[in-house]
């Protein structure tokens, strides 16, 4: 085991975009595991719009990284050593570890993947360890979308929004995406089989939303926070409901950022406005899984994964989710 | 039916705050029941924070009233005239009419009141027709505290907020009231057994919840918005619930008003922030009006009513509302 070690490290948060001097890059040797742990290598590293706020010491669902500590991410990776009854070598593993070539893990922060069937390795991980999970749940637990309703979904060709804008067309709702190009838009109209997009970016949002919602908006998923949850806010029917599953808008704000001016349509119309985390549905992942795995192999699901190659280049594509220079699930693959 | 009929219309819509070219005091001829109709004479009038959003076009739960139309009101009154079976004449009726001292009404607008039993009249009107079931139903069918848990109530020496708070108690909750004046404080605490009690207007807000909050914040009942639903949010609990009865701080305003910056919370703390408007549970009032009697018979529950003499009075006494100036329940008794 004398290969080097690659380790991102926090070194400042970040205040606004995040920049070069956030993290660095070292050598550093191969850690050993200790008793219960393992040692794997990472294959690929998930980049989520989380990491900025793990590099933050704003109120959060986990505790911060803590400066000059190795960077949190999730992960997939080949188990190398095992002290563990747990793993044994050889095994894919997946959940929340470090950016490193190796690092140690136990039974706590990591599962072993089972047999991902026709799926390749990169797409079930890309889909299965996070983002998935977090649109199936966030949609259909928090947004309890009925049939005929009209759910909109901002991020919409991001990771989760693609896969909640089309679990929502398997429930029979009329949905809507909200996206940043033109070719995000076409992507999610043309073949993901959304009912209507706006690009938030040309459009005059307001009545844009309208003319893509003529029943109103029952369900909005917010991603984004920001002026398009404020024009959601404004369109939202009675009893409507709205999955508070991310803020990107807001993650790399450098001063406090008012909240929306519509608040008191939450009572106007008897909104409900609900945060969730999808680690807090660890228990019902395999629930989740399944029904995504089905609906990926009968092709009511489409999944695109944005792979960027190596583990030098991770500080260069997490800045890509901040831009909205990316669709898809953003993955860096570190060795195959 | 000679008798002279005084009635209050909205002749424009408040810009701020509620002002006295914003209504007339009229004197018209008594209305005559058409078919189906009851016509009965006022004997009090609630007022209520809603009165504020009904006099503008903001979006709102109910249409507003239109220019020139009768001001609308939550009333109790007794039927003088009936030509519908579901009232005679002496009947005691309470639900939406007008501020007038003669109006008609129907089966959809109004119920007779049954026996209040050993509760005053005036009483059984404050308490039971808006603001006990605003309490209960906002406090445990959306804020569903547990034992043990902490409750903050702004607006807690207010109608709503003192129930609110009292129902917690019963329910084995820490409970915290927020209001505007020493003597509320003083109230709220030593006559109705709040653990704490916060003077929003003298206390720095934060580190007095912070003291007052040992625990956090579970469930915070927001009568208010503005900077109170800020300082709560920043101590809200893991999946804490933060029902959303009324803005009250907000209503007057004659610009938008920035929603909270500490929004990013009901992500990052998975909180559930649910407005509710009483109406909509108008079929479980009896469940609600039962248990308050109850409560209220065995001195576990005690209300304050705020009496105000005479109609011509109306539109000085809504003010009140909105400058802090009144506690418990704002009535007009216009006749006995």
């Amino acid at each position: 085991m004398s290969e080097n070690n690659r380790v991102w490290r926090l070194r400042r948060r970040p205040v606004g975009d995040i920049t070069d001097d956030v993290l660095s890059f070292e050598n550093e040797p191969v850690p050993q595991p200790g008793d219960g742990e393992c040692l794997f290598r990472l294959k690929y590293l998930s980049l989520d719009p989380t990491n900025r706020i793990w590099m933050s010491d704003m109120p959060q669902y986990m505790p911060p990284v803590e400066l000059n500590d190795p960077m949190r991410g999730v992960v997939c990776g080949e188990v190398i050593q095992s002290n563990s009854p747990a793993f044994k070598q050889g095994d894919i593993v997946s959940g929340i570890g470090h950016w490193a070539d190796y690092q140690v893990g136990t039974p706590q922060t990591l599962n072993v993947l089972g047999d991902t069937g026709p799926v390749p390795l990169v797409d079930a991980f890309g889909t299965f360890a996070v983002v998935g999970p977090t649109a199936y749940f966030g949609l259909l637990d928090i947004g309890r979308p009925k049939e005929g309703e009209t759910v909109v979904v901002s991020g919409a060709a991001g990771a989760v929004g693609s896969i909640v804008g089309q679990i929502a067309k398997i429930k029979g709702c009329r949905v809507v995406g909200i996206a940043g190009s033109d070719e995000k838009c076409a992507w999610i109209r043309n073949d993901l089989g959304f009912d209507a997009a706006v690009n938030y970016k040309t459009a005059d949002l307001g009545p844009a939303l309208d003319e893509s919602c003529p029943n109103g908006i029952d369900v909005y998923f917010d991603n984004v926070g920001g002026p398009i949850l404020e024009a959601c806010l404004q369109r939202m029917n009675l009893h409507g409901r709205i999955p508070t599953c991310g803020l990107i808008s807001q993650y790399n704000a450098s001063e406090p950022v008012p909240g929306p001016s519509s608040y008191p349509m939450i009572v106007m119309h008897r909104l409900r406005v609900e945060g969730f985390v999808v680690l807090d549905y660890a228990e019902r992942f395999p629930e989740a899984i399944g029904a995504l795995a089905g609906w990926m192999a009968e092709g009511r699901i489409q999944v695109r994964q944005d792979v960027v190659d190596g583990l030098e280049n991770a500080l260069d594509a997490v800045k890509k989710l901040f831009d909205g220079s990316n669709s898809g699930k953003l993955i860096v693959r570190v060795s195959d």
